[in-house]
């Protein structure tokens, strides 16, 4: 296929995968800049996508009883004050509000980089009895964190996400959440993304500001990077008591609840381009593509061509597929190219002599396979098609993640098998802070998570050489 | 049926409307106040109203062809200062960000208030070729307005909406786009929440800042006072002018682009309240209602009942009616008043003896109709009913509109029949903004609109005497 203009704009992942992705972003018409340093327009189609992950990820929190809601997006700074812990994190980040209409507020207000402060202050005048337990919410907003530098989807002053803020009687329900919630995003990042993850706990020094745990998924992109793909907290009931939440249990007692918070954002879309991208442009999984088909007419003037498209189109519609038909003026090359920039995992092409011939041409976007296709058999071909590209993405993403995760037993063997290779490196760990820090400086790679799916690689820290506690993933992060 | 503690706690509306209104609010668990003055939290069975109201809309929006984005919440001074007429209207509410991170900002930002500014710049970056429009594009966020006071739904300085920005070649596309919204507002109002709307055009003096045209719909309260429920703004080539918006046309000249916005939010649930809500609590039309029927066993703790009710709501679930089963330890009395101040509209009662007689008894909500139903029959009678139910409330609705919708022929007349009844008062007008704040000033109504439906009340101004130019519903105004 000749390439046009349009696709030749983009630059290859092998020269600078950092410029290839600014590239996706803007040329699939993703995401735009804004007048606002670090602040970004999601376009009609980056937001679809979000569309799709809302919709499928809210149907999988209500399964599990959580129920939405929404609070306010402004936090008097006395508030987020009240935990010492999540303060320090949160407040050298903050945006604040310090005029409202005429008049300079005697507090300034912080505009949300995360909920729990607001929750909590809301648990405490509704939760009085072991009756009101459990409190499952969720909501769906945009939060706004300082942050100096910024990337498309990866890092921004606003960005859309979820968080999940529950409360419980007991620490085991409350852990349960906590890993409930972290398999929930497992589950839909490796079946809904096709993204394979790493589940395990973050470090002291990498969890939530605040929490006693955090869990993580780690999944590996295609440059070998990491991207933390969403986090599940489980707080004890540290807020609880800093906020004053307190009920009377069954035994008639004052009791604290205990806390889970769980957030996963818009950087999900940073990670489908940077799993499933190639130097065409964007690859979708066919389970959160906006379009999963688009009908391209070839010759499209020639009589009859458009009305054949038009009913092939609709057949497929009323099959539940999500088609678009491509009916602009340009050329099906140009076409060809655009679609395949915009990831549509299948191009569906219709001429006047496939028509005669009752048949017409499926090209898959992810191997650009090309197969002639009976018209009749459509509507049965098409989901399964759709299926193999899902499961042929998940399939080639979980290769990049098991060729590319080493063990060492030294720092000096973890930093050159980085250095060579990118990727996860595993180790033993003797725990200590100090270590991640020397890992950080020596070998540029942060630790990701200790996996729950634990190995045994050694008796000793590869680090310090004491006794070690813990097998760890090492990486260089998003 | 015996009332319990509950029940009682709330004011009938006869007694004090704005008192029993913020009872509902509260006692329904719909929204509560938050820490932060006139910034409310949208509790789960608040906010699953709204839900429904965005599923509906959006399906609505997106068959005429309007994709959805989200732009950032921030916008700099200098750009809300680029058209005259929006930046007076919407800058003395703005609340201000000055701090971010450390760091005191070189330029204030504003929370949007709306964010007609912010669409018009990233158009100025988007079109440039008559293939480039229309551009149909919807945001559901939350917009910021710091307002003084504040009620419940209706007037919140935070509150939830949609704004719809679109960009057309013609005038007359425009114009369209404009009348076509803002008949979408009233089939949503009217056939969606069983509230019957007046639609007209908003006078000079209360049509939107900047805009050349506003249309509204106007519906009205129990207590017969107005409450406008959307609007839809003609903003010609104003805005496209003042930030340089422009593209080349199919003849290969420059041009300005048309503009529309439209607007709905959150205030509606108020609507929703003060129109059919009753001294019971809310009365929710079926096709929002989170719940549409709620089912409650008698005497639950006997052999059978509950298994026979979950058979019931499984059936009913599986029919596609929005079920809930109450298995908590409270009385069915205290069950029955519970689910009544929610406005469920249908309640369900299933004891030993229903079961033994295969049937049950069903509760209209609206009217409080009882009636044994088979219990085989249920499948065909519930949807007929829920129908029913969603008729009365808007029958009876249209009755109150009716009703109490009056001509007058002098401001004399028109000040007793606002003082006497309350309502909508219609008179000619001159179309004078001077005879607007006297209508205000003695007879403390605002014009409401020039209804498109005109009718011919006389040739003079009903205030001023001088030749009449059109028709005006004046009314006081939520």
């Amino acid at each position: 296929m000749a390439k046009d203009k349009k696709v030749e704009q983009i630059t290859d992942m092998e020269t600078d995968f950092a410029q290839w992705y600014t590239d996706v972003c803007k040329k699939a018409e993703l995401i735009d800049y804004s007048g606002v340093k670090g602040m970004f327009i999601y376009r009609p189609y980056g937001y679809a996508i979000w569309e799709n992950i809302q919709r499928i990820l809210d149907a999988m929190f209500k399964e599990k009883g959580h129920e939405n809601l929404y609070m306010p997006m402004l936090i008097p700074e006395s508030l987020l004050q009240k935990e010492k812990d999540h303060v320090e994190g949160f407040a050298p980040e903050c945006a604040w509000v310090t005029v409202g209409g005429q008049d300079k507020l005697e507090e300034r207000l912080c505009i949300r980089p995360t909920s729990e402060t607001l929750f909590c202050e809301h648990f405490r005048y509704i939760i009085h009895s072991w009756r009101d337990l459990p409190k499952l919410y969720n909501q769906w907003c945009s939060v706004l964190r300082w942050e100096k530098t910024s990337r498309p989807f990866l890092r921004h002053r606003e960005f859309l996400w979820q968080e999940g803020h529950t409360m419980h009687a007991s620490q085991e329900e409350a852990m349960r959440e906590t890993e409930q919630q972290l398999d929930v995003y497992a589950d839909f990042c490796e079946n809904y993304l096709a993204m394979p993850v790493v589940r395990g706990q973050k470090t002291d020094k990498e969890k939530f500001s605040g929490a006693e745990r955090t869990y993580a998924i780690e999944c590996m992109m295609h440059d070998r990077k990491a991207l933390q793909a969403g986090t599940s907290h489980y707080f004890g009931d540290g807020f609880s008591r800093a906020f004053d939440i307190h009920y009377t249990d069954k035994n008639n007692q004052q009791s604290f609840p205990f806390q889970t918070s769980w957030g996963l954002s818009t950087r999900l879309i940073g990670g489908i381009i940077m799993t499933h991208g190639d130097n065409n442009g964007l690859v979708l999984p066919p389970r959160v593509a906006p379009t999963q088909l688009v009908v391209i007419p070839v010759a499209m003037h020639k009589e009859g061509v458009l009305d054949a498209a038009r009913a092939v189109a609709n057949r497929l519609k009323d099959a539940g597929i999500r088609v678009k038909i491509d009916e602009s003026e340009q050329s099906p090359g140009w076409k060809f190219a655009e679609h395949e920039m915009k990831g549509v995992p299948l191009r569906l092409e219709l001429g006047p002599k496939d028509i005669e011939q009752a048949q017409c041409v499926l090209v898959r976007r992810d191997s650009g396979e090309k197969r002639f296709v009976a018209l009749d058999e459509l509507e049965t071909l098409v989901p399964q098609l759709l299926e193999a590209v899902q499961q042929g993405l998940f399939d080639k993403a979980k290769k990049n993640l098991t060729d590319n995760t080493f063990p060492a037993q030294s720092l000096e063997e973890a930093k050159r098998l980085q250095e060579e290779n990118g990727g996860f490196i595993k180790t033993m760990w003797c725990g200590e802070e100090a270590c991640e820090l020397r890992m950080k400086e020596e070998a540029g790679m942060s630790s990701r998570c200790m996996p729950f799916a634990q190995e045994h690689l050694g008796e000793h820290c590869a680090i310090c050489g004491k006794p070690a506690k813990k097998m760890i993933y090492w990486g260089v992060a998003y």
